[in-house]
């Protein structure tokens, strides 16, 4: 595709540096859920689910809308090295806070609240293992959680219509020596330069950008060359949500 | 078997006083753990995993002896209505406590710590999915999860042998018209007089009794009858542990 | 009485293995409570009080039924080396938890909740001074608390009669080289094999069975031999709780 | 004594404005513990330890010198609406910090710290019933429980002689229409202007002086009158505390 | 004035013993607050404001009256050691707890809550950099604030009259070798044998008197004397105060 | 400059859409400190100060480098309506939590920790009044704070120059109807389509972009229009922030 592609730098799995690793999604994985999915993203594993709540946060109440909501986790095995439960450390970390704000924010950027209702619908995404990209992983696997419960709610003759307008998906990107890498794994994510996550609309548009200069400063150029690869990515993992869905 | 088996009261799976749910184990289900197992045992699903630490608790050190101890968890949606998750309360709830101090009881009774030597086992158990019964079923993937990690220790040379000296597993009864039900399920465990769960070793004696009435205190005829059930019911569920270890 | 008995262990004490510590229980130790006790049992020393209010929590208001709920705790010097306030540590230990749920769950099962009506009594059990079988001489304590209290209520023309339909008490056992030993002090606690506390009701029901091997599993016939012998042990403690309600 | 005394207000209980309540002080009621007495004033009775530790705060090690600090708790029923356990709030309330560290401040001013050594008393006063006057009490009776936990320091030949300089007492004094009432019981201390806390040495020298208005400010003049009186109680407070230590 | 002064110890910045620092308040600094005041006494800068809530405490509410508290905090570099911000400790130390039940009282004992109406004012004095006496410049700072949200109300038409009764204001006060030193600095201030805080009201009546010592008991002699140079320094910043609301 | 000014959207303030609002740096506004400044940026008003201390955290430490860190806070009244006091809800939220992180990352990207040597700086921004942008005022004011403190380290010899590299700065951007909008007031940020935030170097590349759609999802073209928007408001803040430290 891009420029990027053709300095072909070796990646550890040997993909290009457009290329995303295998993506899974198993719909319905916990049936308690309302909506639930398993996604697999190479050694990325996480457990979203989705639960609607027939009450909404109290400065929401009498105003006719909903609220989505998302919460982050992972379990203490999920990483090589074992981590300590949240609870253990008695509040949550800024890190996992940062995550779980970004999933919410999201995935309420394709639903009508108004025509949710005053419904909250609680996402939860944990992981099951953790090889880098959980968190736009966890973007992925909430949307088909969401869209699942919502189809719910319109079986069960609660909702007309599902209030969800459009899909969304994520990837990030990895700064490597100035190139973008999509979709890295855990050996390129501590290597990298600068982190990104990129979450866009199912047409085309840009609902958030985080693009984080670990080590080096990176030019607009480079900015651009990876909204690209990044770009072609999330129509990829479009098609895997949608074949879930279907 | 006993005369519990003859009154034969309805059960909502249809299944005998003396039967129990459907056990499957799958090891190795967490790869990024040391030692891991998935147990169903009917709609209840537990993610039991073995981390091994090169450390002990402080006041354990220098003593050449080793530790294990367990954490107990829920994922929020693994109940039909959805579960606050314990780190936004601040705090693990009672019960969960109760559960991850009987876990690690359960399984240091089988460990020699001496032959361990000063490492510590963590055994975390999450629960996926909740039909009743989840703290047995805990420890007996918890088992699974605890060998496996030992395997890998001797395995990489650093154990000689496995610090396990035999087989664990539990499992609950429930005491209903004086009659108890082995495993008992969800609707059976919210309506049961009495709840029970039993700990026991493979050479079949005791590790835990704990049997508590909600409602009806119970005779100790009943206490006898209710450990007969129970040690038949563990006798299977070792044969469902080996058979996921060999 | 049986034949653990004729084994005939050394006792610090001197005591044979079926015999209780001296029992004292002091009613009314604290005026500003409904009802109190303070209970001494050998070395151990537990003041017992029960505060009436006319609430109950938010989930049982309406049903037009009580709460009884208890709570433990444990002065600083009650042990010989000094325990830090629970305060201080900012949450309850999971020891601590543990006891004050047995202690309400025990008093709970010989209370007629509608005949309490929409009140809730609390059942505070502090240490003053420990030496093994706090929790068992706490749920001692905690029934005369609670009668006294409910006399009060009668007294007072706020109830009819008393809700509590019959008495409870509790005794622990320490299992050691195989032979249950009635009543533990210290040293013979922190020896035991296994640690036994036994709930019963007046009528010689069991409420709650709690038995767990710290070092050596044991028999089923262990198991009945221990409940042979604290049965004969709650008749005596029963007595002693009369006595002092008389 | 003073004009304070000839206006003759009515007190509840029926003393005069410069009288104490009955005091009574029990040395050694915590076995457990180094040091130790209850203390009773009026309705209020608090239980006092002193528990040595051979270990100092980490700014304190190495100086060579010791250090004493108080905790101040009052048990559930202490008061006649059951009062929430501290550590069931969390945290420590003001009113109980304020306390601890007057308690904590009035004894270090009596104790040779370099004599003490690098070991910390730990002071803990624990109100078993309170009718106002918590604090002044507990330090009446921390003051007992220190020095008799010195003494066993002495006997044990840790220390050659005591390393406390000389006595403490305190008593409270309530300003109503202007006049000081020594030492108030409850009905007096809510109906109090002006609440006053004043701690002084055996030698009639001042080491704390807390007068707080509550409703109405008051003069200097008023200020003399209040300490007059409380010199005098602080005498006959040191009379009992040494009958209790001979 | 006084024979303190007549003793003239030397002092850091050449001040007699009975001079304040220079003081100076600058009304309306943070302009987002209804009143506020940025104090400066010396090195001791305080930001204070005053902030009204149409609502009253649960406790007061329907009972007409208004409530006015304060909370005390210090930025983390207003002390040339970093100072851990109270968030990171997870809860408000001792110290700054004391502070601010003071401020509140001290402030309470001027407003007739009655007149103040269901409002609750919210005082808040936030350290910019230390050298002593921050509480009692918190609290002249905070009378100004407060002053200042009040006369908002009145010129809003909320209120028809400020519900201050007189105005009040505090110093502190070192004793140093049997000496009163009025309005220490930090050096003063960390040699000081007693520490002492006095609030008085614009008529010369105290609000609170705070002695403390921290090394050597004192007299009443020197109470006396500490007394004189506090009254005669509270009416210098009652002064400064009135010009700042001129 | 771009199209985007040409289309000449009305602001409350009048200012063109590529126009900053007043800036002013004053430089050493905390003493304490070792190097300090507070910024205004309109009705944005920041405390910002870096502390130096002589240690690194524990993962840091015996690697011969240093470690730059930053905390944010708020003062309660600095909104006007009041904000509860991070320490009274016990932890701090996650918006202030991201803040934090943003600006450490951002001044870690221009520092050479090798250079600084096992020191930490704590970068504390605290906003005394908020009128939006208080994220990127914070980062421009730490950033003089820091190399105040660096000057300092080198005056005294301490190091032989100053470890940062090189400038930088930050702005904020609001999208309203599709058009970005350079450094909006309040009013402007409540009412924008998408939030944004760019922190850049002196030679003009980023270290991070943080755009965030809140109603509607932004192209591409809207993106690099805003970024060269920020770039040029950044490089007037450069100017004012080396005025501050000439």
């Amino acid at each position: 595709m891009t420029a990027t592609a053709t300095s072909i730098p070796e990646r550890p799995d040997g993909r290009t540096v457009d290329a995303l690793r295998p993506v899974k999604i198993t719909p319905g994985f916990v049936p308690t859920a309302s909506g639930s999915a398993l996604i697999e993203a190479g050694g990325t594993r996480v457990i979203c689910t989705a639960s609607v709540e027939n009450d909404v946060p109290r400065w929401r109440r009498g105003t006719g809308e909903g609220w989505v909501t998302a919460e982050y986790g992972m379990l203490p095995a999920s990483t090589s090295e074992r981590r300590t439960r949240d609870v253990s450390r008695g509040k949550l970390d800024g890190r996992s806070q940062e995550i779980q704000r970004l999933i919410g924010r999201s995935l309420r950027a394709v639903v009508d609240m108004a025509a949710l209702g005053e419904r909250t619908v609680w996402l939860d995404c944990d992981v099951l293992t953790a090889d880098a990209g959980t968190r736009c992983a966890s973007i992925c696997g909430a949307y088909v959680a969401l869209q699942l419960a919502m189809r719910d709610l319109v079986a069960s003759g609660e909702l007309e219509a599902s209030p969800v307008s459009q899909g969304v998906a994520a990837v990030s990107v990895a700064i490597i020596d100035g190139v973008p890498r999509l979709d890295p794994c855990y050996l390129e994510d501590v290597a990298a330069d600068a982190d990104v996550n990129i979450v866009m609309t199912a047409d085309d548009n840009l609902i958030e950008v985080q693009a984080t200069a670990e080590r080096v400063a990176f030019s607009r150029d480079t900015m651009n060359a990876l909204l690209e690869v990044a770009q072609a990515g999330i129509a990829q993992l479009r098609e895997v949500q949608e074949a879930a869905l279907a």
